[in-house]
């Protein structure tokens, strides 16, 4: 068994070997660039540490591991031109370093390289685990959609607001952990359980992310706190308060989340003061606590020694910044 | 066996049965838009032909027709945003229609539904279907990237420009062939003189609407006569008119083809006077005559009944406008 770790080692070292170039250049380099920029790799090492737990071969499954992170790469290429995101990793976005035109293109031949990695090696279950990264792949673009949608409406539920995550983010973690185990030939039932456990993860993973932007520190986090409030961002936090607050508090928020003010700093003050009066802090914990607990009864469901659920125990704690 | 038309009734009739609708309604809306735009289905019609000439299943078939067909719409609904193209099949493009990520968001998703449709069903040679296509989607990307490439480059030759068009448009007919006859189980052989009669096919095909540009009759051809030089585009007659023109001509050429005048008029008569003097015309219609007749031999090469053939060879007369 490797460790989360070997884990992220052994992708790491995957990905220095693997050839992203082609001709013509100019559509390659920025494949090639996105791809070497790095990232946490976490889908990649969700789905081998599946892949193990159930004794899966660790080569066969690379397949998938590259493939899903590539495709990863892809939705973030074409995500930061939609919200023209001129920063990613630190270093210019795509269509910031060439143009518009080559962050369209690349990325289209990047989603067919997706694929590419995927059909690298034929495998038994090559059919359900194909039509299963589809389906991921567009419930990944409907959630990309429902954020688009919500920027300019002012009626998003909480439970809307679940829904576009879900799709947005946790069914890609859900569908590494899936993929890792369909590539091992896992039994239905522990898939569906690893399914569900990836979903709570991402949705405990992405409340995380909402919640540390308005109280994270700066240095562990490396985003300005209250980015999200600046950017007159729609999380889980000022829903919360938009449901839970009074009229004044409803009114301040909308107003406040309407105005881009040069200096911030009394913005995010008025924000996190209503924050305050009603508690959206400690419920925003709870509502992590609640997801994160979800995912644990799915990883004790599953019908595997606890050594070989050791790793991704490890990942999971890791993800959510709760280190051993 | 089904001729030209009837082929094409089945493709049209499959089409409109087909549901291409879903949620989030923003992003497949424009996807539907798109697929019942309407027209040619060259693409399915060719892969239909190519999987009856070796007595395949039409219904196994017709899910790589309509994938292929998908695939190739959303080539368009990118190139149309990146080529910023108000209109196509007399109708606004999508990124006009709706806007800019619209387009792109509703592209990606096309394409993971063009995958969705090849995966419909499994089939004995389906990692072979799959990888081909594969390869196929990422050419026809390399294609239109050298086609952006050329559009700032003044040193294209007659060579670049065949291997462009080679992606960006024969490889999608001759791949729309081949996956024909890979659904029908058809000997690798056959399968190989396919491809390259629909790697000919397509060259004379782009280079016939080179031509036609220039000089087609304005009420057959749909298109305003001397766009191309209108719109500076380096086409296949005005490569061969600067590699065979004398440093006059050239520079005449170069000049004309960096001004867009508010009338045309003048300048469309003056290249085409360049044009006249050296030959061009009777040059582009001997090289289209030369890729349709290798095509001819491509087809007379298959082990297949003259009467088997039939319908490709009428499709292939069709396509370059010679009706019979």
């Amino acid at each position: 068994m490797k460790d989360t770790n070997a884990l992220l080692k052994t992708v790491k070292e995957t990905f220095e070997r693997e050839n992203f170039m082609g001709t013509p250049e100019e559509l390659y380099a920025p494949i090639d660039y996105t791809l070497r920029l790095g990232g946490k790799r976490i889908r990649p090492v969700l789905l081998l540490a599946a892949n193990q737990m159930f004794g899966g071969n660790e080569a066969e499954a690379m397949n998938g591991a590259i493939g899903i992170e590539v495709f990863h790469n892809f939705t973030l290429l074409h995500d930061d031109l939609m919200d023209k995101s001129p920063i990613r990793r630190g270093q210019p976005t795509v269509y910031r370093k060439w143009n518009e035109n080559a962050a369209i293109l690349s990325g289209d031949t990047m989603f067919a390289m997706a694929w590419k990695f995927f059909l690298r090696q034929p495998h038994p279950r090559q059919h359900e685990i194909l039509n299963f990264f589809c389906r991921t792949a567009m419930e990944v673009c409907e959630g990309q959609q429902l954020d688009m949608n919500y920027e300019t409406r002012s009626d998003v539920s909480i439970d809307d607001y679940m829904e576009m995550i879900r799709l947005k983010t946790a069914v890609l973690l859900a569908g590494a952990l899936k993929l890792g185990a369909l590539y091992a030939g896992a039994p239905e039932k522990d898939m569906e359980h690893l399914y569900q456990l990836g979903i709570h993860l991402g949705l405990a993973f992405q409340l995380q992310d909402d919640l540390l932007d308005a109280y994270g520190d700066v240095k562990v986090f490396g985003k300005q706190t209250g980015s999200d409030i600046c950017d007159n961002k729609k999380t889980y936090l000022v829903l919360l308060a938009m449901q839970q607050g009074n009229t004044t508090q409803r009114e301040t928020l909308l107003h406040l989340f309407s105005t881009t003010p040069a200096d911030p700093t009394e913005k995010i003050a008025q924000v996190l003061a209503i924050y305050q009066a009603l508690d959206i802090r400690s419920q925003v914990s709870q509502a992590i606590e609640h997801e994160f607990s979800l995912a644990q009864q799915e990883l004790a469901a599953i019908a595997a020694p606890d050594e070989q659920k050791a790793p991704l125990q490890q990942l999971m704690q890791t993800l959510l910044g709760r280190e051993i």
